[in-house]
């Protein structure tokens, strides 16, 4: 703190798994600085004492949260908290002056009633909620570049939407036999409460999905940002999986391709031209599909793409970061957009491997 | 040896996973015993001395691989071995009055241009060919009971048709809206050589497909089935992904439903009454889900059913072992039928858990 | 039940990680059968709902939990319970005849100080104390046989002194050199409640110590019967680790030679025949070190031997499955002495390989 | 490559996991850029070939190994290569006045004979290999600044050495009771060829130890340090384990401490101490201990220590990841030295959690 040039950010939710990415990125971005750090349960600790790795280089403690507090510190503040808390902070946030980031579902549905039928809350703040634009910056770049409030994506519809995207937009495929199959670390579960069957013991070295049949609250915002991409109502089948594994989601997408005669690198062709301006976005050339390993640690999205001629059907892998590109990485890139920065900005872009 | 009731049995390629699984099950088998153990590159070697753990069980060396000494000594041979060596062996064994069970891709073609196809090997041994049956007990238990060369599925086909034999027999599906996404453990990569995209180095903490489009050989092999099951060819999507796990495969199952009228329970009571004698699947009640840690270590396949009703579509999920339902132990189960025994004879039906 | 010449065994705490394995090997034991499986926040549902792959075996329901009902309904009762709760419990039972063994901590000390020093809870049952005898068949196998109360060992105490104990009761090192570093899957920390630092996203891919500086609660059980073993107080300086898998231990020991002359072949002979009665022990070949895959759900403990001529140390590894020979295994093995059955008698004894 | 103000590197051996971790390295180092990479079984192909997700970023083919080139081109040279190589190649590169930083065992020892024992290659390039320096910086950091040849420590003597040298450096402890049970990742076995032992399907989900007795190579270049530590020869029992992990290295060290009056912040005051002009160097407060997935991805090492005053031992935990400060980060850290720079220049100092 005290570098003049430097934005000064809060954290609200700072102790989870997205809090302490965005801790992370912060360290090593050029052009924010940690005012503040936010946290219920542990507020009073250290932040060091919940994740010692950190120590030499995290002195602040957890502050109770407060929203004038942090309002009168802050220019920036992410909200990495349950879903239901960040729409009664936010509007507090935004009368002070400040760009608020929501990592959970709040500010992710044009539609409240869409927000009420999946996660149970009736809300009455409409306006606040029509200021929200969605943060994937591949789809959305020039909105949320002039946005106040920013209701970040979701980890899986970040995979399955940057795969499926192009597609839609330029109508190749019949959008109503899209499936999207996605596999998921189990960091995707988040850190408190722990949850049983998230256990190393029992979810290493088995692979099951859940769910199943449309019943994972991903699917809304996912078939809106489909919906809004075919310019009509779509409904997409939405799989998730859990992978025994930490970090990482994989979106296997299938859809049935309008026009027969495409040829993979015509696919190819329209998916580089459709992220050429998308620094996080990588096509991969023809016959490679992509590893979730190659986007860890990363904000990139790798996308690999194979046609089968046999049945007429477009296969799209796609693989992020579930942490980083499909939670606080994407956030940090909105931000970047917001503050008119590159949009790579102080974002991790390569991983270490093996 | 020596147990004069029980019937002596040669395994050929002993050292490979498959070989290891069918002497693991033969030593809990109460009719079976290991008269010969064969290999290539292990021959002269104490079996023990490729799996230490078994010192105290297997005492017996791995011998050079002699199709007469095998015939002279086996009543059962069991070939483990790459794909492209049990068709010039089987003959012999059959001449010999062997009964046989090969747990490569020889035999389980009945068209043997598809398999040239497939797998670059012509052959001219169609005779042979004809007598063999594809050893899937759930569908073909009758065939079975009375061949004596069985050729024995692969673990991706396994899984997946026992996932969609039901919905295809009964015509509940659209066919050509089929889509199998598939995960498989790592030990499906076999042992010998070891493959580097298989190190544990490589393959842990990652995700990914491979043989993407149709180019996975079990596709000829999945959709040979299928077209059998609904009495015209059906063409199939089917994908594989590699799991950083040991054992276990689970299918995820995608279709639309003829008949949109039909609600999950309908779907329950089909497959309860598919599988009405097979003791080997169990059908899961409504909303549980299988996990391939339940079937490990053990012959079952576990199947969950999904109805989707906004999309239409079903979405079953099937998980096996794919070194026992997968492999081995359906190819004990296969025997078991042959010599008129119980299926379920001698084959573990527990898993641990966690 | 109803099978009448088996004996009715209970089981209080079903739905633990311990539970679950009792009831797994129940269901494969020739004279067992569970006549009861109780629990505190389960009862009342289907032992099934819990754990939904048993459901084609188990239908019985977790019951609440009350002394008389067991006592009245069970020959013999498996107690797997928080530590502290057991030693109220047991009276009962004894006093209506059960078979009692005890998988927590309150019959394993037979001071009741050093349990109310490292549990925290005093106790005045001494005289039912002194009637428990230590859980360990390998060192107490004829005290097992004739006892009514058993403390079933923890799973690093089981792993640590089968590697241990032919070197102390032979008088081969010197004690106060003893070094246990010893390794834990998981499945260690239990399964209620979940624990943070357990979840797969936090122990995965990674390693670290715990407990260090005998601060571990196994600390001063090792040592109670290393004293018992060499006759004399005995201090050992045992570290625990974690390990990201879901079973077994190993046991690193390292300890000082009294006699510098004797060679590696001189070990494995005394450890031979220390275990010559003893058909769960596997001493393996010169140069052989056991992995913890070998002993993985089976109630074997692999046990390596090497001495480094440089240094004049003994280097034993000892491996086992913590759930099984580290836990309940070892009480199903108990529960066979105090019997009179075959020690082996309806346990696993083969591991499935990879 | 143009950037005038860079200096030309070259990385032999580019395919291997230290020629990737190098690459990955150079990428963000602001000083450095790739000017070479050679390649033998690689040579002729894309680098992007053979890691596809760096394709983006890495441009340049593998080429033939040709030490005329090399040298004529860069200004630097890593040789990534099996044990063997680098002796002969290195003479000409220092003679063509490149700097040369070898990641193999060539040239860590001061004594040929001892390298020869335990490598099983004769040199005769005493003069050469007198120039090398040791390239543990924390402990030589003076005369790595002005080496032109730097033999890089393995990864097992990285992080044992690190976690005892205060000790031994102090006279803390006697030395003769040190023991060093480590335990380390898979990508420790290398890449090429791939070996059975480091399959996914055999390695995951095990644990068990390996060159038990001093057998394994680190074992004399521990030693050697230590005895230049301690002032006099010092024989260390080290034992290597492997971990079903990728990445990291934990070695517990325990060690007999002369003055029984010391307590743990003495140590910790002294180890403070010791490396407080080390920055890659972490020193944990008392009671918390490092786990491997805090250095995973960083070049720095995490120190936690115990004493147990019961024993009079002092246990120590030092944590690495074997890929960057146990080889190819602290490579760098050298070649900064060499060149005058800040140590911490351009390598990764926060890893991700989880």
């Amino acid at each position: 703190m005290g570098d003049s040039d430097k934005i000064p950010v809060g954290i609200v939710g700072a102790s989870g798994y997205g809090g302490i990415q965005l801790v992370r990125l912060l360290l090593d971005h050029p052009k924010l600085e940690l005012a503040y750090l936010g946290g219920d349960s542990t507020a009073g600790k250290p932040f060091a004492e919940i994740y010692p790795h950190l120590g030499h280089r995290v002195t602040q403690m957890v502050e109770p949260v407060d929203v004038e507090v942090i309002g009168d510190r802050c220019q920036v503040v992410f909200l990495s908290l349950p879903n239901g808390l960040a729409y009664k902070m936010a509007p507090r946030l935004l009368e002070k002056g400040c760009k608020v980031l929501d990592l959970s579902a709040d500010f992710r549905f044009t539609d409240l009633q869409t927000y009420a039928n999946w996660y149970g809350i009736t809300r009455d703040d409409e306006a606040i909620n029509q200021m929200a634009v969605y943060g994937l910056p591949e789809l959305y770049r020039d909105r949320i570049a002039e946005a106040q409030l920013v209701g970040c994506p979701g980890c899986y519809p970040t995979a399955s939407l940057l795969g499926i995207a192009p597609l839609l937009k330029q109508g190749l495929i019949v959008p109503e036999t899209a499936i999207i199959d996605a596999k998921s670390g189990a960091s995707g579960g988040g850190r408190t409460p722990p949850k049983t069957n998230m256990l190393l013991a029992e979810a290493d070295s088995s692979f099951g999905a859940y769910g199943v049949g449309g019943k994972h609250r991903h699917t809304p915002e996912i078939e809106q940002i489909c919906s809004d991409l075919a310019g009509h109502e779509v409904l997409v089948q939405f799989t998730p999986h859990l992978v025994p594994m930490v970090r990482g989601i994989l979106s296997t997408i299938y859809a049935t391709m309008r026009d027969p005669g495409l040829v993979r690198d015509d696919l190819l062709t329209i998916y580089q031209a459709f992220y050429r301006s998308s620094p996080w976005v990588r096509v991969l050339p023809s016959g490679i599909y992509p590893q979730t390993k190659w986007a860890a640690g990363t904000n990139l999205c790798y996308i690999g793409i194979e046609l089968d001629p046999r049945t007429g059907r477009v296969i799209v892998m796609s693989a992020i970061d579930n942490l980083l590109k499909g939670q606080a990485g994407q956030a940090v890139q909105c931000l970047n957009l917001m503050m008119g920065w590159e949009e790579t900005l102080g974002l991790p872009q390569l991983s270490f491997y093996p």
